[in-house]
């Protein structure tokens, strides 16, 4: 059956489902189908953090009142929500789409690193009194925040972006900041049980306090 | 029976372990039954750190190869297991043995706070060419890292303890340092799961990169 094939769905859940789509009205169910049927065509990548919109730009992008200034990298959507659900962050986005990961042959041709370096580039030629053109929003972007998954692959996907940053900003005189999210022990986390990858990065991180 | 007393251990298992030592050796179990019944009386506090001994001074103080100048603060004797084992601490310790917890009615005074606090104090007071007095070794200490849990008691210990240091290092000039330890994401998070306090510090303490 077509249910089962979603990720997370067995026989007894698709059986489920199935019968409460029978139960449907005929209606909802029809509007239930083109939904899913339009659902790839009408989404579209935001043109410019790549974050996925119905619209030419995201509503991140399209808020007035995000600072633009501070980009933080992504590897997917999903961590975009991570984000936004704390209301813990107002700058703005640039969504890889994956991470660097050779044994799967991901290179990083493959992931939208080109599309963020050439973001970083127009925008530090553009003059930044006309308000937005192509793919950049107008406003001095000061900070890029590269925050992949703290594993292997999203540590290499950092290195690379920020050689490739460091390449692309060197030329000019350019105060481009690039910092990474802090790593150490999570919030209520317990020493007794930390492992010991995250309790020697919590060491070699320690603040003045 | 005396076994199901012990923490984490039900019936069951306490009727397994009880037949198992009715199987052990005469001997063996006399042996064993001498540990337990030694077991208080034989450890003791060691005299500098607070950390469980048989001796005057435990293993890591009388280490010859350990950074005596940097003392880590944790909470428990069980923390210092953790540290050990990555093998990524080369300094000594200071056993608070519990946490400020106003709720359980634990104040500052029924932890070993004040320990530190004269440690800290007659360290400075002392001739750095006399090897070793009371309940200092005799090296200068540089730096106080605070490695209490990051939870809530955790937090308010780390902070009492800083203003005790504060108050007692800014009478003299004391180039002593305090410290703790990083919050963030630890090894292998993914994003996607984070939770919001977690990726808040991580977004708070993001460092250059």
């Amino acid at each position: 059956m077509f249910l089962e094939r979603l990720p997370g769905i067995g026989e007894k859940t698709a059986n489920r489902l199935a019968f409460y789509l029978l139960r449907m009205p005929e209606q909802d169910l029809k509007e239930f189908g083109d939904n899913v049927s339009w659902l790839k065509s009408k989404t579209k990548y935001c043109k410019v953090c790549m974050n996925l919109t119905e619209e030419e730009l995201c509503s991140i992008c399209a808020d007035e009142k995000r600072d633009k200034s501070i980009i933080t990298v992504v590897e997917t959507v999903l961590d975009i929500l991570s984000f936004e659900q704390g209301g813990i962050y107002n700058g703005i986005y640039h969504v890889l789409h994956g991470k660097i990961d050779p044994l799967n042959s991901i290179g990083p041709d493959d992931i939208f690193i080109e599309s963020l370096l050439k973001r970083l580039e127009l925008n530090s030629k553009e003059s930044h009194f006309v308000p937005r053109s192509g793919t950049t929003l107008g406003t001095k972007i000061t900070e890029v925040i590269l925050a992949t998954n703290p594993d292997m692959e999203g540590e290499a996907t950092a290195m690379y972006i920020k050689n490739k940053l460091k390449e692309l900003t060197s030329s000019r005189v350019n105060e481009l900041k690039i910092t990474r999210l802090a790593y150490g022990l999570p919030m209520g986390a317990n020493l007794e049980y930390a492992d010991y990858g995250t309790l020697k990065k919590a060491l070699e991180g320690r603040n003045n306090y």
